[in-house]
């Protein structure tokens, strides 16, 4: 019988070994999940905090239980801890009973997924928390009401840090963040977040740029500007490391930053050894040669479904790299983003076409404004990046400008887009299509 | 001097001239409008009955002495009664003064738009008002005003029957809408449109179907059910015909049912002489050879865009077709399609694929149905028709499709699309996803 291991049960690992059962019915499948449960929507856990999401158990999609009613074998608190791709083995530690052991496969999936990178000054504090896995999750809502939390301290400013705060900030929670350097939320343009603080201000957050913590003692945090202030609970959100320190010596091929870079059928330097998720690296699908390490959800979905087919024997099933489309939530702002990173696409000629206009029909009560940022390719007109903000209807323009951009379009060509007009919803003329008229006014300059 | 002639100014008319003169400084521009006002947003009109737009004004964009600073000289109550193509002359009225002119031009600018369909029985009653215009928006307001309307019918379910039931309703004042037949608002599947009927449950609407007002005494109406119910006010939206009885004996080409064929340039059978608004009818973008007649503001704004170029001497701005994105509110109901209609698409050989998910994240507390139905040629892949039902993010998902097919892309290729997901916003496998990975499904049997 033909065997596929998963290394890694959350979002890549499950849902590979789900569509390869429905693919092949017989195929032997194993997961090992290094912790004790799988199968979540890691992405909901913020919304748990406030009761957005009301119990968390409904984040939980399978139970080993259920995949086992499927003739999928899950072992959990099962850490694969190396990889022989030359002899199609693995070295599996059983963390429960502390034991070793090898298993083979034919196929191999790697979904190891990240670790939370943690500051030296917090490590070992009792009141700090990620919130990487669920167990965390679960960690940190006993904490919270044992100690009956009232303020915290939240540390970085990505979607973690923003989604968190939120999600504090509703359940009555009093939270300072703070922030390394002097610019919050990175994923968008500096001149462009600007309603990332009103938003703060409007909530009551505290936000203290360029400040680190030096010294925790007890439940007080030392700030590097020399203030001391409370610090019951402090939750970490200062990215993400790839799990991969157990492939070191297997031949794999990883990048300087540990990703595994993997091929448009999702396979590593090893035909038979695929990879997804946070710790896989891949390119863009719309500017070539560049990687892309999208450590989101949506891509590693679809590339669960593509691994799936390939180990099925369908090959024809592939990708052309990601977009990398991306939003976050703060309290009603909106903000989203796809393509190359600011840095990246200041190596590349391009111009720059800001518009911003409603939402909606101007003439509606409510229309709110929506921004948007496109930098065209000088040489193809394609968008090689996209930043978009606003309240309602950001999640719109970027899903519209990604569709768009996916199949070709150009920035010039935006002005062809039928979005469906009715007030309540857009103008005559949307935004997106008004981006493009400015495009083709700019690009005669 | 170049001359040009535009024949109505409302969005058609007024754009078009609007953006000839930002193309063409020096170009003579004469807009002939029959009515008093210009350049207004008609489809914000039902929305100042309930307040939502505010002040009548407000859906007002250009004046005749705005456009005069911009040197194009807006006839108002001057109505163009023939053309002579081959004189390249029109003739005019002057309704205030009751006289007739000869006007020539280099090019003239068709955009006449409809007139309401006025059932017989309703015709000359005092109390029957059509919103059509901006002088028919006044009109109603102040019979609602003096009248102390707290009651009203509403005949037809089309995009204005649905729009003005519910402002009136929003407003307070009590209406029972009446439709011919046994469906309302047949822009959608009739299993796709129940949602309708629970809101107007829900709002407290009566619907009477297969009833018609048989006749009007005072302000009851008989119905011919037999029922006789008060009818102080009615609103009539029983669709439009293009005002085109001016152009019968011109030589310009006409449909059966009176509307303006045009090409890719905007043009008529006359170089010179283009068309735009609801009065033309252009083709469907991804299936040829079929005519679509759109009386939709989206099209008017971009075609208005494609014949000022035309006219100002870009000939490489033109326009494929259209796909008729279409949407309406109805209270907290989305309801949106695009492309040929169910009678259209019958006769193509295609699969039909239907998809029902969560708007956002399934375990978000407020995540709310959204339905998608596809229509797929069996040949091609192309998605010929799609209706989407739901409350938020309908829009977002007809504006993503419409994108997607436009550029050539096939019902599978659905999956490919990489929305910004985050909890708020989709799933990881968006309902636009999952409609893809179905097709793939269907089209294996």
């Amino acid at each position: 019988m033909t065997k596929v291991i998963a290394v890694g049960g959350v979002a890549g690992g499950a849902t590979a070994a789900s569509q390869l059962r429905r693919l092949d019915p017989d195929i032997g499948i194993t997961i090992y999940e290094r912790y004790e449960e799988i199968s979540y929507g890691s992405c909901g856990m913020p919304y748990h905090i406030s009761g957005e999401v009301e119990t968390r158990d409904s984040l939980v999609n399978m139970t080993p239980e259920k995949f086992k009613q499927k003739n999928i074998d899950v072992k959990t608190c099962h850490e694969v801890i190396a990889v022989h791709p030359h002899n199609n083995t693995v070295t599996v530690l059983d963390k429960k009973n502390n034991i070793e052991f090898i298993d083979s496969y034919d196929y191999l999936i790697l979904s190891p997924g990240g670790s939370p990178r943690i500051l030296p000054v917090l490590k070992d504090t009792p009141q700090t928390f990620s919130l990487n896995k669920i167990e965390d999750l679960d960690d940190l809502m006993a904490y919270i009401e044992t100690h009956n939390i009232s303020e915290a301290l939240v540390v970085g400013s990505g979607f973690i840090g923003l989604e968190v705060t939120e999600n504090l900030s509703e359940r009555g929670i009093s939270v300072t963040m703070l922030q390394h350097d002097d610019r919050i939320y990175k994923n968008i343009e500096a001149d462009m977040n600007g309603m990332l603080y009103e938003a703060m201000n409007e909530h009551g957050i505290t936000l203290k740029l360029n400040t680190e913590i030096t010294k925790i003692d007890g439940e007080t945090a030392e700030l590097s500007n020399g203030e001391t202030i409370n610090a019951p609970l402090i939750i970490s959100g200062t990215g993400i490391s790839p799990n991969t320190g157990f492939l070191k010596s297997s031949g794999i091929t990883l990048t300087d930053k540990g990703l595994i870079p993997i091929n448009k059928n999702g396979q590593t330097n090893f035909d038979n050894i695929y990879a997804l998720g946070d710790a896989a690296v891949t390119r863009y699908q719309h500017v070539p040669g560049l990687n892309m390490q999208s450590a989101l959800a949506w891509p590693a979905h679809r590339l669960a479904h593509i691994i799936a087919n390939q180990i099925s024997g369908d090959s024809s099933i592939t990708h052309e790299g990601f977009l990398g489309t991306n939003i976050v939530q703060f309290f009603d702002c909106h903000i989203a983003s796809f393509g190359l990173s600011e840095r990246e696409v200041a190596d590349i000629p391009h111009f720059v076409v800001d518009q911003q206009q409603k939402n909606k029909s101007g003439y509606m009560k409510n229309a709110a404004p929506i921004r948007i940022r496109i930098y065209v390719d000088k040489k193809s007109g394609l968008i090689l990046r996209a930043a978009v903000t606003g309240t309602a209807g950001v999640d719109k323009r970027i899903d519209v400008l990604a569709a768009h951009t996916r199949l070709g379009g150009t920035a010039f060509d935006l002005i062809n887009i039928e979005v469906a007009y009715a007030p309540p919803f857009s103008s005559p003329k949307d935004v997106i299509n008004m981006v493009g008229y400015k495009a083709i006014e700019k690009a005669k300059e």
